[in-house]
């Protein structure tokens, strides 16, 4: 089993209230330095099997299709490793194979 | 400027209608093999000056006062570095510290 995470968010030209709103309401609240919010969507999938490229593919066309709206929206899709750590894998390309995660 | 990554999911133990909605909608859409889905929301924050120990601390904090109900969800604060890949940092760790990031 293994964790595959599809980070969602609005494409940088369109534009982003709830991330505008936490970002202003952040220095009346104390917190100075940030100069700019995004929020976004994120889900965890729980894949069965190996994620190998063909599985990768998949959740790359899940994400397309289902996921995101691809008209105001980018997705990336990450992989999780035990350590927490999360790295993105395009579709199609050698990064997902070399991925791969029993 | 470094991106700063808030990942805010509920707790495993509270029920997820969102992420449930669409994990039974896959079989029906063609995408077998995902056994569970969890939906939650990700603040992707851009923040000036160095990245440090001190402000991921302070990044914590606004996290866990202001974008998370930590009641029912957890957080996880992510560096994301220049290859996109984002790796988890605990508060006031040398985690923290080693991923230093000016």
């Amino acid at each position: 089993m293994a964790r595959v995470v599809v980070d969602v968010m609005l494409k940088p030209e369109i534009l982003d209230p709830q991330g505008q709103a936490v970002q202003r309401a952040l220095p009346r609240l104390g917190f100075e330095g940030v100069s700019d919010v995004r929020q976004g969507k994120r889900f965890e999938l729980e894949v069965e099997g190996p994620v190998d490229g063909d599985a990768l593919a998949r959740i790359h066309e899940l994400a397309e299709t289902f996921l995101a709206n691809t008209v105001i929206e980018d997705f990336t899709v990450r992989v999780q490793d035990a350590d927490g750590n999360e790295r993105p894998v395009e579709a199609g390309t050698d990064a997902a194979s070399e991925g791969a995660v029993a």
